[in-house]
């Protein structure tokens, strides 16, 4: 109830950096986990603790947003940016329990290039949603959204490939199954970077 | 026309009990079949007639709801909430519709496991419906979701154990493209009843 | 900001027939191909660019809709006619990517017999749309929209019966795997279809 009286706009701000960055750390650590040759259970349980940290703070901000009646954007807009956000981790999550359940190994070039791509776009993704604060900084922020929805064309033609060479090549379908999974997930994960730079966009523009 | 002049609330309440009815019986229906040793044709038809009734209750509420004014909570709520139960009558549905397509038999121990969770978890769903009448039903409301919550995470691990059992001792690829999509439907069924728990719980804060 | 100022309506009705125009040619374009015994890399870039031009008419409408006090019908069934029309081009785009990805070749009966049923589909959603302009024809848009929710469920019985060949007959699960998410894709154009056709439903019912 009190913090109705808090100011508000600043908290939203705040709660979204808060969880942007649990989304920043799933994008490092599916980059670090794609390099590395080895991993144990211990390892990738740190996944699961990044995922329930992002959990939380979706959740603190749609119980905020239920409890608030004056937000800066459009509520709906406040709504689909934290659940986005959080299907990010969630799909990065999906990743690397795959690689843990189908009892893969790491340093697969193709997961590293995604892996690489998806930390471009949640960085430009912090850039932009950090930069929500004023909209004098409505063209680097439309400028960043760009570049995500570029990445996600990037990310097509590395699924393509990867699909490609690994129908092409693989004689195993059991590994063929495996690996399929992991760049189709790797590839959404860039989809939905795209929603959420959609979202961005959208809030910029209705408040121009 | 008539209808914006009865006892909305009520009605609301009423149209989600006979929604959530069929919502049970398609637990209820997928945990026999998983138990049962074989099922022909017109066994499984009934799984279609389930959904049938689902599919008109949500069109109810729907429809009831596009010619109401004043709705006893938000009305995306009331729309995310007939939408997700539908949800789960389908994904049900889908499961049923695979194991005939496939031409599988019965007694699959993980599915009879799959589908004792999904029956614990509807019921659940059903106990925090109907406890949405009054607020004085909050906490019993709150608590069944948060045990609809943990049901999913008990659903993520079964299907992780599951798929790492079938690709460990799969020979033929075809029987395990099979099971793995139903392990994995069973498991999204799970993740659906959360969403509805979800709805819920939004619902109950609102209004708290 | 102008546009606030010219008559909208008839603005919004525009927008939507230029972008259902685009869900046709994709329709059209997924039926020549599947009745195509080869086609080349050039060939298939045509589907991108007919998926492009969608995904601008798409975003033609939410930009419109994000700068307009005013709307013909509720703000959130614009938005969701204009995403899940885009949808329909988007699912189509995957169908030919995959043929390409995938290297098959063409003459696919099971593929022709789906083209056929997503044109006809299309074709009534068309009308559908555009008979919004009056409600006079909610009569005949109620009709058309059945008759796709009718066609939704004669994908479904195509899918299963396609499937089922396939897991009879396949002796390659390679190949398997590729068909089987073809036929799926094109069972889901037809479930996004019906998907519109309740969103054009529900704008009739509200205006009634």
């Amino acid at each position: 109830m009190l913090t109705r009286f808090l100011p508000r706009e600043t908290n939203f701000y705040d709660l979204f950096d808060k969880q942007v960055g649990y989304v920043v750390d799933a994008a490092r650590f599916l980059k670090e986990m794609a390099s590395k040759e080895t991993f144990d259970e211990t390892y990738l349980k740190k996944m699961k603790d990044i995922e329930h940290q992002a959990d939380e703070a979706a959740y603190e901000i749609i119980n905020y947003l239920n409890k608030t009646f004056i937000t800066p954007f459009d509520r709906e807009d406040i709504h689909s940016l934290a659940k986005e956000l959080d299907d990010i981790v969630d799909m990065v999550h999906t990743i690397v329990n795959r690689v843990r359940v189908y009892k893969l190994s790491g340093n697969n070039t193709q997961l590293i290039e995604f892996a690489s791509v998806i930390e471009q776009s949640v960085d430009l993704l912090t850039q932009a949603i950090k930069g929500l604060r004023s909209m004098k900084n409505a063209k680097t922020i439309m400028a960043a959204c760009q570049e995500v929805n570029r990445l996600e064309n990037v990310g097509d033609s590395m699924r393509d490939a990867a699909l490609a060479n690994l129908f092409d090549n693989a004689k195993d379908p059991v590994l063929l199954i495996k690996w399929k999974e992991i760049y189709e997930d790797a590839e959404t994960v860039l989809d939905i970077c795209e929603d959420v730079a959609h979202v961005v966009e959208s809030i910029v523009v209705k408040q121009a």
